[in-house]
């Protein structure tokens, strides 16, 4: 048995997908809520994409100065899930937080470095939902720093049985 | 100018071929023995491939018992293109750590999840290169996790100037 510790809407942008997962599985290092020691990647939906803003800390380097390809690959990655689940609770027309509980796992991750990606800068990450068929989900995702795209990436999701 | 703290051989497999890297540029936070929060990934080169080991902490959790993707993202970035440099320096017939320093830089990472990589254990990652051609190089990569192959990828790195 599933708990949520609340109901609501994205739309209105005041709170992010991952803040309905249930306290339980909200574990993951990079966007549950309930992992102290995570990145907390907060997905805002608007309807159409999925937007979140990040700011690395000074040990998130590759080189000096850039921003390192494991961190960005892992806010894609989250980022991305996040806006295939919110999708997902759109396509059925339920809020989140409403049961049963939408979850995807992610199965492919093509993270393209198009140029290095300043350290020194708020990032934004945007996602749109390509594919959402069955249990397969596909987005596209861009990071964005200093108004030049850096990242572009490709994600596969597939949707997992909570229960599991 | 770049400082080498030490040279030296990966065959006899006493040195990660990360070590090799100036203390100025190794501040990675997959790979860089000069960032203390970082992850500390070392790759140890045979000569045909490289291989390391790695055991997530316990806050690199996905859902509650299984690793990080985001994590085996940036642990199979870092292995891949450490062994791609690993390569390169046979390739030309010189140990690391003599100059010119060669580095090599993410230009596409591509992770297939092929079935959870439980938390609770000591990864292997292998990773062979598979092209190694001008300034550009490809890697395979799988990591294992209790005997069984938990994720596969693919990664294209590129050759840069060390005075970039």
């Amino acid at each position: 048995m599933i708990h949520h510790y609340q109901e609501g809407t994205l739309q209105n942008g005041s709170k992010a997908i991952q803040e309905y997962t249930p306290a339980e599985l909200a574990v993951c290092y990079g966007c549950g809520w309930n992992n102290p020691h995570g990145l907390h990647v907060k997905t805002y939906w608007d309807g159409e994409k999925g937007v979140t803003r990040f700011r690395p800390a000074p040990h998130h380097a590759a080189y000096p100065g850039t921003t390192y390809g494991g961190l960005l690959a892992s806010l894609v990655d989250c980022h991305s899930v996040g806006t295939v689940v919110a999708a997902a609770y759109q396509a059925e027309n339920r809020a989140p937080g409403t049961d049963p509980v939408i979850i995807y796992v992610t199965a492919n991750l093509n993270v393209t470095f198009k140029q290095p990606t300043p350290l020194e800068a708020e990032l934004e990450l945007i996602a749109r939902v390509t594919a959402l068929n069955g249990r397969k989900a596909r987005a596209e995702c861009i990071v964005k720093a200093e108004g030049k795209v850096c990242v572009t990436a490709e994600v596969i999701a597939v949707r997992v049985d909570p229960q599991t």
